[in-house]
C-alpha cells in the first residue's frame, strides 16, 4: 500500500455521513461520526477503510474481510462480518466509485500551459485547459474549456475539442472533431489516413483519396494505442459514450452508435457500422461493410464475417449465433476427446 | 460537409475538360466548359460534385445519385441517371483519385524546418524536406530531399531516408534505411530490438545479440503503431510497394517480396518469408521460419504454421487450403445447428 | 553488411584466446594468436568471421559455412567444414551472445542529459542516467543509477526507476515502480487507467476508480507498443525477468510470476494470474479473473476461458489441453478433407 499511496497522495479522512450520502445507502446507525482513511479491496482494507463487494463471487472474500464499512448490495448484506459497517446500495460498484472519488478527488485540471508546449497563434485555447510539456498545437485547432492536454500530444491542424477532453501522452489527433468529455489514454492514434489503395494496370498500388474526418461523440474514450482511422470521404464516427480499450483498430468509415464497448485488440475493418451498445470481446475482428445490430454481443477473438441482426450474440470464427456455436464447441471437443484414434471414426 | 471541408480547404474549382484529361475518359460532350466545385460519395453529392462507381454493389446509390458527373466502369454506364454525366473509365477507383488530386492536391513539403526540432550538427537533411516541431534527428541521420518528417518523430544515428518520404508523427526509426517514398503513420516503430533470447542454465533470460537492421523498400507504408523490428543479424526487409496496415507486427529476420499487402493485426514471426504480392487478411498470425510463395493468400484470422505454396488461398486456425478449410467450416456448421443432441450424433 | 555496420560501426577485432574465454569452450587449438573481424550468420560469414549453430536444423548451413570459427554444440562438432575452427560449447546460442559482445560492446550510459530534456527540479536523476532530448520527467520521480532514458519519453509524477534501466522513445511511464535493469521498447504504455467501468440506471458509463499501481519486477522486458494498465486497486505485477514482445495487452490487476514469456499480440484480461515461466504463443488471449499455473503453455491464437493447471499446454480457441485439441483439429482436417460432399458424412 505504501506505494500505492506514493502515487494518490493521503487519503482524505471522511466520515461517515459523507459517505453515506455519496453513496446514496443505508447503514451504520449510530456511528455517524467515525471518520475513515481510504478505500482498499475487500482482502487487504484494515477496519478505518471502506471496501465494497462487487458480487456472490466475492462472498468468501466479504466474509473475511476487516474492512471497516463494505458497500454491498441487499442480498449479500447478510454475509458482512460482525466488525464492519454494512452500506446498502442498490448497486455497490457505482456507489463506490463515488465514495473513492470522497477519498480522492481528482484535481481540476490546473489551467497552465507548460511553457515548453508549442501552440501555433492561430489555435484556441479554453479557459481553465492545462496543456503539458512538449506538446505541439497546431494552427487552426479549436480546444474547449477545462481539457487537460498531457506532455508530448500532437493536437493537427484545425482540430476541435470540446470541454473537458482528456487527452493523455503521446497521442496524436488529427483531422478529426472531439465532443465534450472525450478521453484518448496514451498513444492513441485518431485522424491518420485509412488503409485504402487501388492497384494499377502494372501492379502499383496507388492511395485512394483519404479525404474525411473522424468524429467522436460526447464522453467516447480511447485505449492507449488504439488507432481510429479517419474516413476516405464523409467521416468515420464514433457515437456518444463508446469505449474502446487499448490496442483496438478503427477501418476508415467505420461508425457506431453510442455506448459501444469494444475490448482490447477487437479490429473493426472499413466501413462496417454498429448500432447503439454493441459489445465486442477482447481480440474479436469483424470484416468490412458489414452492419453490426443494436446490442448485439461479438465474443472474444470471433470472427465476424456477416452482418449480426440486433440483440444476437455470435461466437467462434468464423462467427455464428451463440446456441450454434457452442454446440459445434461441444461436437468438436466430443470427437477430440474420444479415446478412439480419430480415423476410426469415420461412420460407416 | 462543413467539417470536412474544414480540414481539406475550400476544393479548387475545376472545368470538366481537366476532369476528362486526369481520368483518362470519355465523356460529357458538349460541356467541356462546365465548372465541379468538389468530390463526395455516390449518396451525398451535389450537382455540383464530382462521383464514381466503385463496382456493381453499388448500383443503387448510382442510380439514385444527385452528382453532376460520376466516374463509372463500361458496364455500369447505363446506369448513370439521367442528370449525372457519365465519365466512362476502365478503372473508375484509380481515375477518381487522380480528380479528387485536382479538388485537393496535396502541398509539396515547405521545406521548413521548426525551430523547435532538434537535429545534430552530423545529421545531413536533403533539400525541400520539411521537419516538425519537436522532432529529434540523431548524429549521422540522412535524410533525402523533399520528405515531410511531422512532429514528434525519433530518426535514430544514422539512419537513411530516401528522397520523399513520409514520417507522421510520434514514429520512431532505429537501424534503418528506407527508400524512396517510404510512408510510415503515426506511432509506427522501425528498427526497435526484436524478441530473442537465450535461457541461462539457472534459468534467466539473456538477450540474443540483436545487430541487424531494417530495410524498408521503395514506396513501402507503414500503418500506425505497427512494429518492424531490426534484424538479429543482417536485415529485416520489405519489399518495395508492400503495405502494411495498422497495429500489424513485423518479427526479426522476416523478409518480404514486393506489394506485399498485410492487413490490420496481422503478426509475422521472426524469419519468415513473404514472396510477392502475398495477401494476409486482419489478424491473421503466421508463425517463425516459415516459407510463404508469392500470392498466397492468407485469410483473416487465420494461424500459418506451415510453409504455403505460391498462389495457394489458406483459412482457419490452424489454417487450411481454402476448399478444406470451407469445407471443414461446413461440417462443423451442420454438427452445430443439428437440432439433435450434439452427445447422439456419434456414430454407432 | 555495409549497412549493418553503419548502425554498428567497426567490429573490435577479437584474437581467438579472447573468444574462447568468453564462449567457455574448447577449441583452436595452436591458433590461439589468430584475429577475428566481426560475427556474422552462418551463410554470410567469411573466413574472418565468427558464427554459431543453432541447432540440428541448421545442419546444411554449418557444413556449408566459410566461417573462420563456429561455435557449435558437441553433437554437431562434426559437421563444421575443415577450413573452420570448431569451438565446441554446451550451449552456443548463449556463448554466441558473449562472443559478440566482445566485437561489439555496447556502450555504458554517457551519464548526460540532453539540454531540451524537460526535468522537474524534484525529481531525482542518479548518478551515470543518460537523458535524451524532449524526455519529460515529472515532479517526485525517482531515477536509478546508470539509467538510459530515450528521446520523447514520458516519465510520470512519483514513479520509481531501478538502477540500469532502459527506457526507449516514446514510452510513457505513469503510476508505476519499475525494479533494476528493466527495458521498455519504443512506444510502451505503462501505468494507463484500465478498462473499467460500471453502468449506471440510464445507461451511461462510469469509469470505476484506477487507483492502483504497475510493478516491473528486475529485468523485465517489455515490447514496442504493449500496453501494461495500472491496478484499479493494488497492483498490476509482472514478475522478475518477464519478457513481453510488441504490441501485447497486459489488463488492470494481472499478475505474473517470473520468467514468463508473451509473444507477440497476447492479450491477458483484468486479475488474471500466471504463475512462474508461463509462456504464451503470438496472439493468444486470456479471459480475466483466471489462474495459469506455473510452466504452463498457450498456444499461438488460443483462447483461454478457463483455468490452466501447472505445467499443461493448451491449444485452440476455446483452448483445450494440447492431445484433446489436436485431435480434434485432425479430426475436422478429415472432415474437411473428405471427397465427398459434407451432407453425407452424416452419421445414419
Amino acid at each position: 500500500m505504501a506505494d500505492e499511496r506514493r502515487f494518490l497522495g493521503p487519503p482524505r479522512r471522511t466520515p461517515l455521513a459523507a459517505i453515506l450520502a455519496a453513496a446514496g445507502g443505508d447503514g451504520g446507525g449510530g456511528a455517524a461520526g467515525r471518520v475513515f482513511e481510504g478505500v482498499a479491496p475487500l482482502d487487504t482494507a484494515s477496519p478505518a477503510q471502506v471496501s465494497f463487494c462487487e458480487g456472490r463471487a466475492y462472498k468468501d472474500a466479504l466474509e473475511q474481510t476487516s474492512a471497516g464499512l463494505v458497500l454491498v448490495a441487499p442480498d449479500l448484506a447478510g454475509f458482512v462480518p460482525a466488525g464492519s459497517i454494512a452500506v446498502i446500495c442498490r448497486d455497490a460498484a457505482l456507489a463506490f466509485g463515488r465514495v473513492a472519488a470522497l477519498f480522492h478527488p481528482v484535481p481540476p485540471p490546473s489551467g497552465q500551459i507548460h511553457p515548453s508546449a508549442i501552440i501555433h497563434p492561430d489555435a484556441v485555447i479554453g479557459e481553465g485547459t492545462e496543456i503539458g510539456a512538449g506538446t505541439v498545437i497546431c494552427a487552426g485547432a479549436e480546444i474547449g474549456r477545462n481539457c487537460r492536454i498531457g506532455p508530448l500530444v500532437l493536437l493537427g491542424e484545425r482540430v476541435v475539442l470540446g470541454d473537458e477532453c482528456i487527452i493523455h501522452s503521446h497521442c496524436s489527433v488529427t483531422h478529426a472533431v472531439l465532443g465534450r468529455g472525450v478521453v484518448l489514454h496514451p498513444g492513441a492514434r485518431i485522424g491518420q489516413e485509412g488503409f485504402g489503395f487501388n492497384t494499377t494496370a502494372d501492379g502499383r498500388f496507388i492511395t485512394a483519396p483519404q479525404l474525411g474526418l473522424v468524429r467522436l461523440g460526447d464522453a467516447v474514450e480511447i485505449g492507449a494505442n488504439s488507432c481510429v482511422d479517419r474516413a476516405a470521404l464523409g467521416e468515420t464516427v464514433l457515437g456518444p459514450g463508446t469505449r474502446i480499450d487499448n490496442l483496438v483498430q478503427i477501418g476508415h468509415n467505420v461508425r457506431t452508435g453510442r455506448g459501444c464497448v469494444l475490448v482490447s485488440q477487437v479490429g473493426v475493418s472499413g466501413s462496417t457500422t454498429l448500432g447503439d451498445y454493441v459489445m465486442a470481446g477482447g481480440q474479436a475482428g469483424i470484416t468490412g461493410h458489414l452492419k453490426i445490430g443494436s446490442k448485439a454481443r461479438i465474443g472474444a477473438q470471433a470472427g465476424v464475417m456477416n452482418d449480426v441482426p440486433p440483440g444476437i450474440e455470435v461466437l467462434g470464427s468464423p462467427a455464428a449465433p451463440k446456441k450454434e456455436a457452442i454446440r459445434a464447441m461441444l461436437v468438436l471437443k466430443r470427437l477430440g476427446s474420444d479415446s478412439r484414434p480419430a480415423a476410426k471414426q469415420k461412420p460407416e
